[in-house]
């Protein structure tokens, strides 16, 4: 089962011209809905988020929307309606309660070439077993993003730090960690600097503190990063960030890859190396993504 | 007035199974036809062409089909049915023969998450004006790619040579040139070597020869560019291929970006900065680009 909801043109233009009507309307996920021309399809040209849910209630749905509207301003979008936005990914994710838990893919294009509008939706479907990944774990490799650590500051135009829909690298180099063996990727800046994962944020223990790389990195806020950070520090466990390089990472008592569907994934291989797991840590942070309120 | 084909399923599998049917139907172009989950949209994962074409006759069309089966590659696409998106081109360029010059987008994306095939379609539209451009010229500035010149054989995931859909960054430079007086780009990578524009070639006459970027850069070979040589070289004008800096470039005695709908645009600024345009080499070069045979 999957729920479609497409935002309502007025609701992507200018709040306005924000109706008092209805900001989506739930449509049909099984027929087309998109021109061939949307800048989305023929440019990746858009922004988007993932968000669980579980029971129909999303999760860290406030830094997921203001994680939004920052991809939209790096690309130059009209700064989107986030209530409106909000009340789409509400009632995706209740007609979804009954599926335990879901994802939901929030997108927003910027319309069809030479149009007036931009195109948003959100689509959720029930999230796929992520059993095996959160508890046996998951074998990574590093490799190249090909960019310095620093071209967020010194060149904003190669939208580093943004989540766009231009991710067919994203998607390669999963396939490159296949072609090794591995299951995920950890991305190295050209000069040397742990960075994030594909669709993940870097979360590691070392003694008794948890760490990841700061911001800053033209890497994306991790959004449930942030909300492990809030527990950790609720139950006690000093958190902070590092810049580090990978033999630094690899030498770690615990790596996780952190993310909306997946959660913590323990890292049980780098590079071809076994890890040891915290199976105990990594139960505990689960539980507590799994369970959060919102 | 626009064009669609939509290529059909079987001509985007493997050849074993190709039909004896017409590989593609003609489609309203102003419906839609595509889902929220094809990747297309979602994830910019697939590969594109833009093709001109003039009195229904598509321009280097071996070139753009050599180049779209190299970028499938690239992307571990299924390899195109060439012959398939051949006709359908030719259909396409056929239906725009009143329109002069047109433009024919060829897209193939990895098709609806979790499904079963890729996704297929060429557009063909008339092109807009590009007189302005090609006789007055064009302002450009450099900006850094962010990659070294050496990605492709170091990082082939990065996709560097491939002409994908997740084009985010080559629609964000230009907003960047826009930002800075200009229109367009030249990309240096970040070691310091003249790379491409966003959506061209960078061609330069220096003396008597005609040059460009050597291939192996993490560029695409420029199908126009290929036509420009050939021409030159029938026409006595020695060419060649050449690894240089951008202050390098400032000295060619005249600089054009081309590529497929714009032709030779002669830069008449670079970085803020007046240049000259040999207007002639430009008209014979634009000349014999519109009147291709194929």
């Amino acid at each position: 089962m999957s729920v479609l909801a497409i935002l309502s043109r007025p609701s992507l233009e200018a709040p306005a011209a924000r109706p008092s009507s209805e900001p989506f309307e739930l449509a049909d996920p099984d027929v087309p809905h998109l021109s061939v021309l949307d800048l989305a399809a023929t440019r990746g040209d858009g922004v988007f988020e993932t968000v669980s849910a579980r029971f129909g209630r999303p999760h860290a749905l406030d830094a997921h929307l203001r994680r939004f509207a920052r991809s939209s301003a790096l690309l130059d979008l009209p700064a989107p309606d986030l209530p409106a936005w909000r009340s789409a990914i509400l009632a995706v994710a209740s007609e979804l309660a009954d599926a335990g838990e879901a994802l939901i893919k929030v997108v927003l294009s910027r319309g069809v070439e030479g149009g007036a509008a931009p195109t948003g939706w959100v689509h959720g479907a029930a999230a796929p077993d992520f059993t095996a990944a959160r508890t046996r774990g998951i074998r990574v490799v590093f490799l190249d993003r090909g960019y310095r650590h620093d071209v967020e500051q010194t060149s904003p135009w190669l939208l580093a730090g943004a989540k766009t829909l231009s991710y067919a690298v994203n998607r390669a180099v999963l396939r490159e960690a296949a072609r090794r063996g591995a299951d995920d990727v950890i991305f190295v800046s050209s000069d040397g600097v742990v960075l994030e994962g594909p669709t993940s944020t870097v979360l590691f223990r070392s003694g008794d503190r948890l760490l990841t790389p700061g911001t800053g990195l033209g890497i994306l806020e991790g959004t449930t990063q942030g909300d492990v950070f809030a527990w950790a520090e609720s139950a006690g466990i000093e958190t902070g960030y590092a810049l580090l390089g990978p033999e630094e990472l690899a030498q770690a008592d615990a790596i996780w890859l952190v993310s909306s569907g997946r959660h913590a994934a323990p890292v049980r291989e780098l590079d071809g190396v076994a890890r040891a797991v915290d199976a105990d840590l990594t139960a505990r942070i689960n539980a507590h993504l799994l369970d959060r309120e919102h």
